[in-house]
């Protein structure tokens, strides 16, 4: 398996893409559409937030009715069609009327997914205008312009992919994603589309899918808030041609493998280019008597705007992390916990390490920040990977305005 | 019922008090100590934090073996002894002993409570100078040195009373209390302490008290962070001399609803004075199932970084507010929700209403705010108080260095 260079959405085998500006943003590109030139196998992930956005009601609907098929997608920036009631509803059927009619994809194969402001209708006049610049023109160089399309405040492109051999044949799987505000996924951040030729089982993509997402997009939080469009998507068309991937071989093992790391840096690349980031932290907690009190607790230390703020202002405060973990209704006796920074003990055996105060200062320099919690309760861990909480995230924030 | 003007921990009959700078703090008044003539019944409620300060593992055992009597209170700033191990623990034990050979109080009467950064040891020597100052000159008029010696970031001393007739007796109930970080009581804010000369069954105190802290102290917000010192208390001395008040009667009512009134005002004076606060919001949600649900989407509206760094720029930005309200697990449906902004409704029946960009920009500007989700799913609803987000609270916290 290796990284590839420059990769765009449509390296695999059978994908073609076009992107533009549509104007529903001031100044970047902001409407894309993805295209496979057969029915693709899809698994795909929704945000649970009970709000859910007018085109995440629609695509949870028409992977339901198509048996989880997908061969086109359309993403628009700049305006998440979420809060929009009924006309949100009938914005997205337009889209997807239009899209079918001048791509000859039957509606049903059909997904639209949109990100930006919440609680405004999307301008169809924009989105006609597009649709018809864009619809007839999709090509693989088309490609490199949708991880530009589909952002919001990110501040770079984030675009990765990866290929492996199997049984002889190369397969290639892509993936744009995005942030980088309303950021702490729970069932996918905001948006993330994954491209592949994979000839796979249905049944196992569902599996290896829902298992990389859960141990990368759900384990990142920016600022706790789970967004009203989070869509996380993978189509694989077969268009590698090789032999099926099945459940229980080395293949699926090697795709599972490929899969998990390109989402990983996908996810990662969100939690590096948070609003306001100066910091790129990995909160660890160790040692539980469950993963979900693990992750919890990994969470609680993540989100707090007091931990946050003490690693933006570099201060080794190490009482608000261990206090962080403490509210989260996971039963642990802080008597016996061990917390590290950058594998320095800070606290021991519940007792306080000493170090000198140049010590502690120079633990919070690093960009890169590690936080290990271990809390001796049991043997399972999580991960969670989060930025600091800066003077620009109040600002991004602040002036973001509606 | 009316409340007392300039009011201070020791108006209530026979209590005395007094505070000093022992240096903990650089600039202010750090240490105090509040004494009853006689053991008063007391009711506590002390941080479901996992992580609980020293004082506050102390306080409980105290409590529990003296059968919640209690006659003395030495609390201190500047120093939280949490996350201190078994020196804490020795810590507490050696302040208690002092100020009971110099006061005579008995040790299992006599609760120490503290404040501030989280992780370093007592200093002891500063301790013992600061009681050997004031242990000896308890009075009256050193009740109102006390307000001040329980801050830490607060900017304003939080001091409040009220008066009551029970059966032609004055009654007097008196509270102090600080704020402005690390809030987000999980039985009660950081520091309550409140003092009444009545005469009241104990169970009825209890019940009471109970019910007060639930509907003030834990329903109100800064930062989402629950201390490890919070602790909120009443002692009650019977020194007014009315006939004990007893459950079910009106008296028991009417000090319910002094208590109440009286903490409701102590709460929100936190919220007022939380760290960069510029403006003080109520968040309601109406017409919930239970009153855990609307009291978790409050909490989730309340707790949003999204939300509150809209409120600090007067952004009208009410799709945060209500995804807010949708990523925490409360089953409602959003299209039939209503959303109002200060008595204007910005979402009704699941959409949005329109209103100009000056109509609703205007919707922000007043410093006091009321947020109203009514989510139609039965008939509980629940209120919670916070602040915003602004660039002062990150300063304030990026630069607390321990």
């Amino acid at each position: 398996m290796y990284f590839i260079d420059n990769p765009k959405i449509t390296d695999p085998k059978g994908y073609t893409a076009a992107a533009t500006r549509a104007g529903f943003k001031r100044k970047r590109k902001d409407l894309c559409i993805i295209k496979s030139a057969v029915p693709a196998r899809c698994s795909a992930k929704f945000t649970r937030n009970m709000v859910k956005a007018a085109p995440v009601l629609a695509g949870m609907k028409t992977l339901k009715n198509s048996g989880n098929m997908l061969q086109a997608l359309i993403v628009n920036s700049g305006n998440a069609n979420a809060g929009t009631g009924s006309q949100g509803m009938q914005d997205v059927a337009e889209t997807v009327a239009i899209l079918s009619q001048k791509s000859g994809v039957p509606e049903n194969l059909i997904l639209a997914s949109s990100t930006g402001v919440i609680g405004e209708f999307l301008d169809m006049e924009k989105m006609k205008v597009g649709l018809d610049a864009i619809a007839h023109r999709l090509s693989v160089d088309g490609g490199a312009g949708c991880a530009e399309a589909i952002l919001t405040t990110d501040t770079v492109e984030k675009s990765f992919g990866v290929k492996i051999d199997i049984q002889g044949k190369e397969v290639t799987i892509c993936g744009i994603t995005k942030g980088s505000g309303m950021i702490q996924p729970n069932m996918a951040t905001t948006l993330a589309f994954v491209t592949s030729d994979a000839d796979i089982d249905h049944g196992l993509l569902e599996q290896i899918f829902t298992d990389c997402v859960n141990r990368s997009y759900n384990m990142i939080t920016v600022d706790g808030h789970t967004s009203t469009n989070d869509t996380a998507l993978i189509m694989t068309n077969g268009l590698a041609g090789n032999p099926t991937i099945q459940t229980g071989t080395p293949e699926a093992k090697l795709f599972q493998a490929a899969l998990m790391a390109l989402m990983l840096e996908m996810a990662k690349s969100i939690v590096k280019d948070g609003e306001g980031a100066t910091k790129f932290v990995t909160v660890s907690v160790k040692q539980a008597d469950t993963f979900e009190n693990a992750k919890k607790m990994a969470f609680g230390i993540a989100n707090s705007a007091l931990v946050k703020t003490a690693i933006f202002g570099e201060d080794p405060n190490w009482g608000r992390i261990l206090s962080a973990a403490g509210m989260v209704d996971v039963e642990f006796d802080p008597g016996k916990a061990d917390l590290q920074i950058n594998d320095v003990y800070i606290y021991q055996n519940g007792n306080p390490v000493t170090l000198t105060k140049t010590e502690k200062q120079k633990l919070m320099t690093p960009v890169k920040l590690d936080i290990i919690l271990n809390v001796y309760t049991g043997a399972e861990s999580a991960m969670v990977y989060t930025s600091d909480l800066s003077y620009e995230y109040v600002r991004i924030n602040a002036e973001y305005h509606t």
